[in-house]
């Protein structure tokens, strides 16, 4: 029987549930992938967290040179997150003949050229299925199994924490603020929220995921983002009036005119499939001219479902002796012959504050009509609020971004209304 | 450029649907894929049928002999369906050297020791994802995704027609035969729709699947089927007012005491996601022991979605020089250590007819209580109908199948009630 030995960088959250779940399946492997995958060491600073886990002492290293002059190592798997130091240990991994699995989107979004590079150079694999949606297997879908297609476009829930802030305010009406500090509470929100709730987590995933749907580079810096920190109870409450429900969408769209992403809060209709994915599930919806549409859907993070990802990696480069490299234009740059489309199109939700006074929705209206605006849905409040303000909602027909900019502009020029948000919407 | 010569046999549904995936996107793969797939021969007797998709009449072979001895053609793909002659076809292609791409799943569940031996034999790769579930990646997902983990259970819908004719009595109140004749019209199902309504199909795909998911053979005779043709609106209202959605599910479970497979129509929570997929949609929701719950969902039939998987395997094919073949024991018969359960636990839909005279709860209730079944949910309409029966539906909690059998018949030996149908529940 073939044996494998691994080493893993960083045992953290992701670290441990894969450590765990190697050492317990291990003659579960033997027997079903007649394959003998041994940890042969970790590189874990904090000591006493290797030693709780149940690493042996003399297996945890001291620097990733030991990891890299280890001949009994084959696979390094790199769970530390972040760019420095990972990269540097990634690259001497690489270069050291050993192949990789990371768990590493911001690592993989930005860096993607060079570590293929270095894993070209070797021969090594690279591996990144756990980069994405946790133990959702959205990569090899796309690589393996979508690839007689023409991917025309994705939608993703492809982070864990928004999803749950924005499943909790939706079921219990509650604040952005309250359901933040509740979720950080429990685990599912870090004390430092940016990444997660701005979009920067989502905008990773979804580089790396459109690069391979689109076949050509797509950086991070292409990438539309907003985050959900301005979304309100009151926005959610006027969403589910006009059956749409509040999620943060990753979306990547391939069309004629070229290619947009972006990230953003969006509403979807109720009946949508992504609408009852809820709290830390992910999902991702892929429409290809083939296949049609197809969802994978599934924990997009935590310890053993992203374990349950690197070991996927893991198993298959053991048991697979030829590596196969990125199926999309693997630059540093963006591909110059790539057009990517900032004024696209959308349906638009957007809410104003109008005063109580006649007139206000003539005046609304002309403004839309003057950008070719046409209105689908309307809600207006009978109650007056406290200022003296009128609660007016719009759900728009398909139009370009440009023109609802310009449109909300001249709304809040005029003085009838101020523009309390603007939300993309799908149908 | 690798180039690489396919045959297709077969150009019905699918077989029409691969040959205009491989030939309108010729030119694309070349591009992303860096291989040129060309269709060097398709067999296929009707021969307009064949000019009228735009085949050259000097690539329609005349037998599958003129095929195998083509060098130019590298990989065969199997669209025939059925066992013979599809199955010699195959064998013939893999002893000539050929890989084999099929999306026959009879053949496929009856047949893979065979075949299998024959690809090792000649170093052929066999692919097979097409026979399962139609564009939904869940082969790859199962071989190459989730292979970290102990598959605890799955559970599927993954029968187009039938999802169709259950979806259609939900939402419109039909009877099954009104709702088949629509389907049959439309041809969603076949003049003939025995293989579908009857469970059969789901059953290949489930010992496919489950063989996989389980790494021992799961024998098309181990599985429990039963189909839909008994189904009522009745049933399926009184589903709906009890919180349920009714779908023909294939269930996959491995517990300690050992493996149970089955095939029947089963009330699902209304909140479970399989609830939500509706018309010619299909999906498999997998559980393993790491990844937690994973749904992958999409359209489970028809000619660009299964020729989407059919392609997928051919690309994979022909860029990958490797193959690996099954990874669960592949023996002719189930192995003698494989324990399979017939005796499985479930909860119950019960419905009855009763007598409408008193005590007839009581009695049914001593009925159940014998047999260890314990109630979870009761409806008893007030209502008497024509002939002075009262219906009387009872959701049980976990119980055994052999208990409720025995339930059944002390109840239809009663002089107080009888048993009009009985569907199993998940929640």
């Amino acid at each position: 029987m073939k044996k494998v030995g691994v080493a893993i960088l960083g045992l953290g959250v992701v670290g441990g549930g894969t450590y765990q779940i190697l050492t317990e399946h291990r003659e579960f492997y033997q027997k079903t992938q007649n394959v003998d995958i041994v940890v042969e060491n970790v590189l874990e600073l904090r000591k006493e967290r290797a030693l709780s886990l149940g690493v042996q002492e003399n297996k945890i290293a001291s620097n990733i040179q030991e990891i890299c002059s280890n001949p009994d190592v084959d696979i390094v798997i790199e769970v530390m997150g972040g760019v420095e130091p990972a990269k540097s240990f990634v690259l001497a991994a690489l270069n050291a003949g050993k192949s990789v699995v990371t768990s590493n989107k911001e690592l993989f979004c930005k860096y993607s050229y060079e570590l293929e590079k270095a894993a070209r150079k070797n021969n090594c694999g690279l591996f990144f299925e756990a980069s994405c949606v946790g133990g959702v297997p959205v990569i090899r879908a796309l690589l393996d199994n979508l690839q007689g297609n023409k991917i025309l476009s994705m939608m993703g829930i492809i982070n864990g924490t928004t999803n749950y802030i924005l499943t909790k305010m939706t079921n219990e009406g509650s604040s952005y603020e309250d359901v933040l500090k509740e979720a950080q509470k429990l685990g599912y929100a870090e004390a430092n929220p940016t990444a997660d709730v701005e979009g920067y987590d989502a905008a990773y995933k979804l580089s790396i995921l459109s690069s391979l749907a689109f076949h050509t580079k797509i950086p991070f810096s292409k990438i539309h983002r907003e985050g959900i920190t301005g979304i309100t109870a009151d926005d959610i409450n006027y969403g589910k009036q006009l059956g749409y429900v509040l999620k943060l969408l990753a979306i990547g769209k391939n069309t004629d005119e070229g290619i947009e992403v972006r990230v953003h809060p969006t509403y979807v209709k109720a009946s949508h499939p992504l609408a009852t994915v809820n709290d830390s599930y992910n999902a991702v919806y892929i429409t290809g001219d083939s296949v049609e549409d197809v969802m994978l859907y599934g924990r997009g993070a935590g310890a053993l479902p992203t374990g349950s990802a690197i070991v996927g990696d893991v198993i298959y480069c053991a048991t697979h002796p030829n590596f196969r490299y990125s199926t999309f234009k693997n630059t540093e740059e963006a591909d110059p012959n790539t057009k990517f489309i900032d004024n696209f199109k959308s349906a638009y939700y957007i809410r104003l504050s109008a005063h109580d006074k006649a007139g206000v929705l003539a005046k609304v209206s002309s403004i839309f009509s003057r950008h070719n605006i046409s209105v689908a849905q309307m809600i207006q409040e009978e109650d007056v609020t406290a200022d003296g303000r009128v609660p007016l909602i719009f759900i728009t027909h398909m139009t370009k971004e440009k023109s609802v900019n310009k449109a909300v502009e001249d709304i809040n020029l005029s003085d009838v209304a101020d523009v309390v948000s603007v939300i993309r919407v799908v149908s």
